[in-house]
């Protein structure tokens, strides 16, 4: 064991650990925390665990203790007494709270309630619909042992439906939340993972929807979505 | 037209209106209202305008301009303008927020940060989980036009898995969440009515998740909530 001092330059640990996998719902947050690190640099630094969910590491006992529904992602705050959050949008609204001050990503709850509200609205109609349903196309469509036309049309009828909902709220505004033509925040950066995933769902293109898609452009374009959307 | 002044008698108008019907997300928002009003009296009174579902009202234009989904429930409050709320959670949220001075059914974001987020993720983990899950069972056991026992039991299955989720977290508690053995919340409220409807669904009892049946007898004995069960 050695006793010498940590070097000058020694870096501090970074702040989060997130646990992710390659997923809509894992993007969402390493999208949210490349976004902060733009405006806010190594403060909000974090070192990735990639979790195997191929051979359902995320139901081992270990992981069960951070998260006891069983799933990714879930982030872990070494700054704040290790206390650990899970459900992606819950993470979202964690890290807006505490490590976006200048609300870059979200709305002000006490001098912004209205967006704030409008921006929790969005935030969970996509966690409960977007998600889900897609989840659920993505199922019946990719992954389940048996061939269900039933269940396969339902759950992409359903996910274009709500692909229509995006499109009415978009036909005025920029973005899903915020004054005006809208502000980019956390209620765009919670569902574009999902969006970003249409193809993989049996979803060839956006073109029904052409607010939706201009809305897609440009948060894809944005160079800290990218760089989540690499991770892990 | 009159203009005579209204009498001194006349009520004031209530502050909020719900629109809803008698489904588990229509009830989680009866249910928190009733428990507010038991708190703070008529201040928090509301009108309840019933959708007929089985007619597809909330897919009517009007409708959908409260809520481009097209879901029940949703609020209008008249004491902000008008502001309109959907999604169920944002609604309990947005009633905390703006209703509960004293925090009797929450956690206050700034003094207790992590009650706050234990509970927001309690909130977002059933409204992800357990309702849009034992909708699909509902669906596939009760509505589909065709039978198919895969999605059933898929469904039925994952159902069960969330129930034992709540099982483990309130193994050692009484309620989802704040300190200690926890404090009756909006996390609780907002999945009980799911839980309510378990014998709908076609899971005959709670008896193998003991935790999660005492957490219900808990609740289904509060005044308030068998007030806002009864609504519509």
């Amino acid at each position: 064991m050695s006793t010498a001092p940590a070097p000058a330059h020694a870096s501090k640990p970074k702040p989060f650990v997130l646990y992710t996998a390659g997923t809509p719902n894992g993007r969402k947050v390493s999208v949210f925390l490349e976004e902060l690190r733009a405006v806010y640099g190594e403060k909000v630094g974090y070192d990735v665990e990639k979790i195997d969910i191929g051979r359902n590491v995320q139901k081992e006992p270990w992981f069960i203790k951070l998260n006891p529904n069983g799933r990714i992602p879930v982030l872990v705050d070494r700054a704040r007494e290790d206390f650990v959050v899970f459900e992606t949008a819950a993470i979202l609204l964690y890290l807006e709270q505490h490590y976006d001050p200048e609300r870059k990503l979200g709305f002000d709850p006490v001098s912004q309630p209205n967006d704030y509200s409008e921006m929790l609205q969005w935030m969970l109609w996509a966690h409960g619909g977007v998600g889900p349903m897609q989840g659920q196309a993505n199922h019946f469509n990719r992954f389940a042992p048996v061939d269900i036309p039933y269940a396969k049309k339902r759950y992409i009828l359903e996910t274009k439906r709500l692909y229509g909902v995006m499109e009415i709220r978009l036909t005025d505004r920029d973005y899903l939340a915020g004054p005006g033509r809208g502000t980019y925040s956390a209620a765009d950066i919670n569902v574009f993972p999902w969006i970003k995933a249409h193809q993989f769902t049996g979803i060839e293109s956006l073109d029904e929807w052409p607010s939706l898609q201009m809305w897609f452009g440009r948060i894809e374009a944005r160079k800290a979505v990218q760089d989540g959307l690499a991770i892990p």
